[in-house]
Parts: structure tokens; C-alpha cells; sequence
């Protein structure tokens, strides 16, 4: 148990928070788009910048090669003896910014804008993950400003891999569990329910992505010469993803609900209670109504009930102009989120066995796996949430709502598998966000909170019993 | 009647070959994608090419200026005055070369390979159409060079236009339907049924082509925070597309079999016994079987029966990697193949109401026409069919089939309705040529003997009835 103060450490947040937004924005200049190799050198920047940042506070960082991108480790030289060990991870790699017409700023040019929670910054990366990554990584700053050291024990754990499905984490967890073993790993790259209700995130969906390739002829060809007579992989392709969905928005392939579970009742009826702006969701979209699964509330389809998406579709001739051509080749980009307890290696054969019986024999098909991630229901009970509830109770002056969340964190599936512990969730992002979408943003009210509740957290962990 | 001598004219064009074909890949040379505006200026300096060849041979040639692409125009100052008169179609325009990755040598750097026939010349447009309108262009030069003049009164006509649906040839032909009205139409680009099997089309499918823009989300969102709830355009473009054929290959759109004739009893009987090489034709595009409408052969699936073919898709994200989004827009170029009497109008009306009827209201859509020809019928009895049959039947020493053609001319029924005329179509492509497809060829056999196929007809057109 400590006995440091928490509030000059607040106070200390509030009164530099123009620093730490200029600090942000100094990391969203960085174009560190993990998933392009022609970014490779900017995603390593970030890295860099994030150790020079950590070792300026105090703590002994330092970039770990992998395979792919690096890792950043940082560990508190002066931890406290006995004391709860937190690990934080985040990550800082970002989508890529396309389409980058519809961006109003350029992506990796931050500026403040005025919303109707007051200012906001807009860049990719600005809530996914950068800003939120950076409330923690500014509340142990303030702690280590404000007290010269932390209340609890505290490590870091930042890839550059999380946006193209973490292919290094993994083997860096097994190869180094005994160093990043601690008693809970935190993890900021969730949600609120609005700018004023705070929330914990105790359900995750899992994913599984692919790409799908078909082939038809071995060469473009005229479709005057040939239409009507040669097989098109566009049309092969359309029919397959035509038919993952049926009538009722289900998920068409055989046996794929056989694993899902319901979540608890109690669960089910506390998500009937909170406030959740449907309304405004779906406007930040343009969508005047939602769809999806019959006979299951929007909350549920996004947070306990599996789905499918193309993410992407190619083929053919896409310029400007016509031309008129049956083409050898279209590919799709599809993936599904999965509930507990899915398991994504079996929705991948699953996919498959659904493509085998169901694409002709007049094409050639290929599916890429693009990876996966287990979903995810963290203990609602641990005394780590319990401190994340006080933490968050206290910067708000309400509960915090225990939520769903439908994006997929597969880093929560590999620690507990890897390093046997759970994660506590607790992000600060809006639902108008627009994480991988143009002109994505975060408001600066969410990112001061955010300071305030880690800051806070950190205290309170103090209390929990490991 | 003329009475100058066909022989020393062929007699020229064989010993002259070699500067016909470097000819022939000075054209090629020039990269004329009409349809893209990025090529506006290298499509002009083709049509000027031509205007300085026809005068190198003695026509009076002028580039005539459009709202789109001037259009060459030639006459002969020596015309023989009351001699049937002919109008020489062509264009110049190529299609667009992607996918570049598949060409084994640039697509506009022409050159010679040697293939099953001999030689051949590999580039864009080499048989589409700078090597067919190359092949007539030479034989009016040969009897220009060996006899000072003409046996007949001739007219050129090249446009730049043709491969993005010639939209500035019909308000130029009604501008000058005086100065270009003759007796016969003769156009060069269609095919032949083998390199020793000469066909005259007397059939050509019509054209309908359009893009379909779809739209759901007003901007792209993280497919794990809406995925479920949120339409998805693609899936809304995929289920249409899908739905366009039923399970026996026949095209959906209600009404759309309505005015389609089946071919007189004696063609489809003679299309029975032409030396149509069905597994040659499918293996050169890599096809182990026909597909297609039901209850049909092959030719007629090709000539006689419409089709409808996706051209390209895109929509989300098609880069490397995975990006997981539920992109706002998704899009398609598709066209119909028709037949006599298909209405290509009627056609895009019979798509927009089937659009209409399946496209849930959580989408917006759009349906761009891009383009649209007249299914064609060429009367198989005419004087000038007579004179292009005896003129193939010398140089090839065998009668020349009566074939039709997948491919849309659209400028034929153009130039059936502004000038009153019929077209006479006797090309000298062969179905393994990959017009529009990467690697496009052209047989230097074919090439020769175009051109004294050409040289032939000028003799025998002097003999025909007006």
C-alpha cells in the first residue's frame, strides 16, 4: 500500500495539459501506418520517439526487435517492493489513412477543431491508439513529476503490429513471459457510452480476417468475344459473398453459431438500462435506421452477437472510362467478428468448406488468412476492476457502466495465454470517433479524463490485492 | 467498271510487306488510351499519324475537330466519277493496358515474336484496331503506288473515340451526312474463324454499358464497432450483382428475352458446320469448358444470345494487408451484350427498375449509363457482300463464312441510321488475338493477307451494284 497523495498528481494533469497535447500531436505526426512497407521507417520512428518520451520520465525503456516492428519494454527502475504490477500495453501503429480525398486536414498534419464537447484533435492515430496510450503513458509521468515514483509497480508494452494482426507479439511474449509477467495488464483502446459516462469494456469480439482470391479465365478478355460463354471471377465472387448472409442477416455458414454463448442475464439487462444513444450512433454513420441480425437489439449485434463484413472488393477494370473485359481475376477482403467462444481457426475452415461446395469448378480459389484473434470476457469481479470502477467513480462522479465492445483486441486473447493474466479496459474513445475512417479524432475532454482516471487507477491499484 | 489489273497491285503488297509492318508499329508506338484523359494528348498524335500517311498516299486528309477527338477524314482527289462509292471505317483509340503487370513486353513498345503461324506483332491495338485499319489503309496505297488511282470512288473515316462509346462520331455524322454518305460502309475489325478460314460478319451484338454506385454509411467505419448493425454497400452491390443471373445462366432483368429473334434457320444451320475450333478458342483463354446460358452451343451463346458481364469492381479497402472497415461506397461497371432487336435504352431502364426493386432503402444508388450500341443485322444478299466474298474467296481459295460476332461496332448502326448505308464487315482477327487483354497480337499472315483481301475487294467493289 502506498501512501502517496493522488490528488497533487491531478492537479499536476490539469494544470500541463497544453504540454501533453502538444506532446500528442508530436506522435500523430508520425505517419506510422504499420500495415504499409512504404511507411516502415516512419512506424519505427514512433517506436523511438516512444522510448526517448518513457526514458524522459523516468523509466529505463528500450526498442526490442522482432521480425517485424519493434517492440517498446519499459520498466520503473524504483518500483515499489511488493507492491501490484501493472503492465500497460498500447500500440502505435495506425490504419491506413485511405480514402485520403475524404480527409478535410491531412492525416498526419494534427490540428485542433471545436466540437460540441468542446476541442478536439484530428489525425489517424488520435484515439486509435495514440491518444489513448498517451493517458497512461502522461498519468505515470505526472506521478513521477508530481512524487518522484509510483505508487504501484509499473511496466510498458507498446507493438507496432496491432493494426496487421500482431504476427510478432506473440513469439516476444513466449521468449520473454518471465520479464512482462505482472498482476493485470491495462489496456486504453476502448470506449465510452458519451462524453460523461465512463465504462469498463468486459466483453471483446474476436476476429478472423481473410482474403479471398478467385481466378476464371488465365487472361483478360473481351467480353464481346467471350461474353456469354467464359466464366467471370467477379460474378463467381459476388455469388459466394451474396450468400453469406441469409434472409434473417445470419451468417450462413454451416455450424457457425454451434460455440456462441449468450452473455449472462444480469449482463443482458444492465445493457437494456444504459445510456446508449442509439440515435446518435447511427447519425454519426448517415444511417437512419440500423440493420442487422432479426430479433436482436442494436447493442447486442455489436457487442454479443458474431458478424461478417467485406472490407474490401477488386476486379477487373476500376478506372476511369468503360472498358469491356471479363477479367482473369477478383479478390475480396472479408472478416468476421466472433463472440465468446468462437474459435477463429474453425470459422476460417468453416469459410473454407463453405467456398469448396459452393464456387464452381470453372474457377480457381485461394484464401489467405489475414489474422485472428480469440474473443475475449475478462472477470467482471477482480479487485483490478474493482479499482478501475473507484478510479473512474471518482474523475466522473458516476459508475462506470461494464460494456461489450465489437472491435476485436486479440493482444488480450495472447497475454492471457501467454503471461496468464487478464486485462482491465477502460478507454476513452466516443462512438464518432472514426477510428480507420477519415478525419478520425479525439476530444480533449476524453483525453484530459483519461490523464485523470489513470492517474487515479494507479492509486487505487495500489489497494488491490494481486 | 475499271479496267485496271488487281495483280500487280497484290503483287506490290507482298513485296512491299516488311515497310507495311514497319509502318503498322509506328502507330503502334503511340500510346492512344482514348479513354483515359491522361493520354488526351499521345490519342491526338495518332489521328495527326494518320492524316500525314493518307496524304503521304495521295488522299486529301484532314484532322476534323470534335467536342471529344478529331476525327480523320479523307477523300480522293482522283475519284472515278460514277463509281460505286466506299467509306472506309476505322479508329485509332486503343483500350486502356492494365493490368500492365501481365504484359511480357510494354504494351506500347511493339514487337515481333514468332507463334504457330510465324510471325506476329505484339502491342495495344495491334488487331484493335491500328493493325486491321492498317490493313485496308495499305491496299488503297498499293493501288494509289502501282496504278496512280483508284478503281472505285473512296472515303476515310477514322475516329479516336470508339473504345469509350463514340459519343462525338454521331453528332459529326449528322453535321456531314452529305460529305460522307457513299454506297457501303467497309469496316476491319472483326475476326476470322483460323488463319486460313475467312468469315464475313453479317451479325454483331449491341452494347449497354453503365456503372453502379452504391452508398451506404455516410463515411467509412471500424468494422468492430458498427459490424452488425451497420449495411455494408458491398454486400448490398454483391447481392444485386449476384441476383442479375438465374441458376441456368439466363440474365434476371424481367422483360429482357422480349424482343430478342432467333436467327433465320439456315444461318444457325450453317454455324452447325463452320470449322469453329470451340476447344482452341477455350483454351487460349485458359477454359477447360463453355459456360453460359443453358440449352445453347457455344456460337450461339456468342453471336445469337445476350449477355450481361460485371467489367470491375471496387469498393473499402484493396491495398496490402487488412484494414477492417465497412466502407460508405462500393461501385461496378457491368454491361449487356444484345441481339436483334434488343433496345440498349430499354435495356438500362429494364436494370434501373430491377435496381429499384432490390436495393433495400438503407442504400443509396446510382446508375451511371456509359454507353450503349444498336445490335446490327447485315443483309447477307447485298452486291458489295457478293464482291467481299469473291475478293476473300481469291486470296484465301476458299468461301468465306457467314458469321456473327459477340462484339459490339455501335458505329455500324450509327452509320446505318445518319447515313443510310450498310456496313460490310470482313475482318482479319483471329480469336486468340487478346484485344482489350494484356499481350494483344496480331498475325503478320493475317496482316498480308488483309491487305490483299482489301486490294481484291477495291477491284471487285468496282463491279458491284450501287
Amino acid at each position: 500500500m502506498s501512501d502517496l497523495a493522488v490528488e497533487p498528481v491531478l492537479g499536476f494533469l490539469e494544470r500541463n495539459f497544453d504540454a501533453s497535447v502538444a506532446r500528442l500531436c508530436d506522435l500523430l505526426r508520425i505517419p506510422s501506418v504499420g500495415t504499409d512497407p512504404a511507411f516502415a521507417e516512419d512506424t519505427r520512428r514512433a517506436a523511438l520517439w516512444l522510448v526517448e518520451r518513457l526514458r524522459a520520465i523516468g523509466l529505463r525503456a528500450e526498442l526490442r526487435p522482432t521480425a517485424g516492428m519493434p517492440i517498446v519494454v519499459a520498466h520503473d527502475p524504483d518500483a515499489p517492493r511488493g507492491a501490484p504490477h501493472l503492465l500497460y500495453y498500447g500500440h502505435y501503429d495506425v490504419q491506413p489513412p485511405d480514402p485520403l480525398a475524404e480527409w478535410v486536414d491531412p492525416p498526419f498534419a494534427p490540428v485542433i477543431r471545436e466540437g460540441p464537447h468542446g476541442k478536439r484533435v484530428v489525425a489517424r492515430g488520435a484515439v486509435d491508439d495514440k491518444g489513448q496510450l498517451m493517458t497512461w503513458l502522461e498519468a505515470i509521468a505526472a506521478w513521477k513529476a508530481v512524487h518522484g515514483r509510483l505508487p504501484v509497480r509499473v511496466s510498458v508494452l507498446v507493438e507496432g503490429e496491432e493494426e496487421s494482426a500482431s504476427a510478432n507479439l506473440e513469439p516476444f511474449l513466449r521468449a520473454n513471459a518471465e520479464e512482462l509477467r505482472a498482476d493485470v495488464c491495462v489496456i486504453s483502446d476502448t470506449g465510452m457510452l458519451g462524453v460523461d459516462e465512463p465504462a469498463i469494456t468486459i466483453m471483446l469480439r474476436g476476429i478472423a480476417y481473410c482474403e479471398l482470391r478467385v481466378r476464371g479465365p488465365s487472361r483478360d478478355l473481351h467480353s464481346g468475344m467471350y461474353g456469354g460463354a467464359a466464366p467471370n471471377p467477379i460474378h463467381a465472387l459476388c455469388r459466394f459473398l451474396a450468400a453469406l448472409h441469409d434472409e434473417e442477416g445470419r451468417i450462413a455458414l454451416p455450424g457457425f453459431y454451434a460455440r456462441v454463448v449468450e452473455p449472462e442475464p444480469e449482463i443482458r439487462a444492465q445493457w437494456t438500462r444504459i445510456p446508449f444513444d442509439e440515435k446518435g450512433f447511427l447519425e454519426s454513420a448517415g444511417l437512419a435506421r440500423a440493420v442487422g441480425e432479426a430479433g436482436r437489439s442494436t447493442l447486442e449485434r455489436l457487442w454479443a452477437r458474431p458478424s461478417c463484413d467485406v472490407n474490401g472488393i477488386w476486379g477487373g477494370y476500376t478506372g476511369e472510362g468503360s472498358k469491356t473485359v471479363i477479367p482473369a481475376r477478383a479478390a475480396a477482403k472479408l472478416s468476421f467478428r466472433l463472440v465468446p467462444d468462437q474459435d477463429p481457426q474453425e470459422v476460417i475452415e468453416q469459410l473454407r468448406a463453405f467456398l469448396a461446395a459452393r464456387i464452381p469448378p470453372d474457377y480457381h480459389w485461394e484464401l489467405v488468412p489475414m489474422g485472428t484473434g480469440r474473443p475475449i470476457r475478462v472477470p467482471a469481479d477482480s479487485s483490478f476492476v474493482a479499482a478501475a470502477r473507484r478510479a473512474l467513480a471518482r474523475v466522473f462522479g458516476k459508475e462506470p457502466a461494464l460494456v461489450g465492445c465489437g472491435g476485436s483486441i486479440p493482444v488480450v486473447a495472447t497475454i492471457k495465454e501467454r503471461l496468464g493474466m487478464d486485462s482491465l479496459l477502460l478507454g476513452f474513445g466516443l462512438d464518432d470517433d472514426r477510428p480507420h475512417g477519415p478525419n478520425e479524432k479525439f476530444e480533449l475532454l476524453c483525453y484530459l479524463r483519461g490523464q485523470l482516471a489513470h492517474a487515479a487507477l494507479l492509486a487505487e491499484a495500489a489497494r488491490a490485492r494481486a
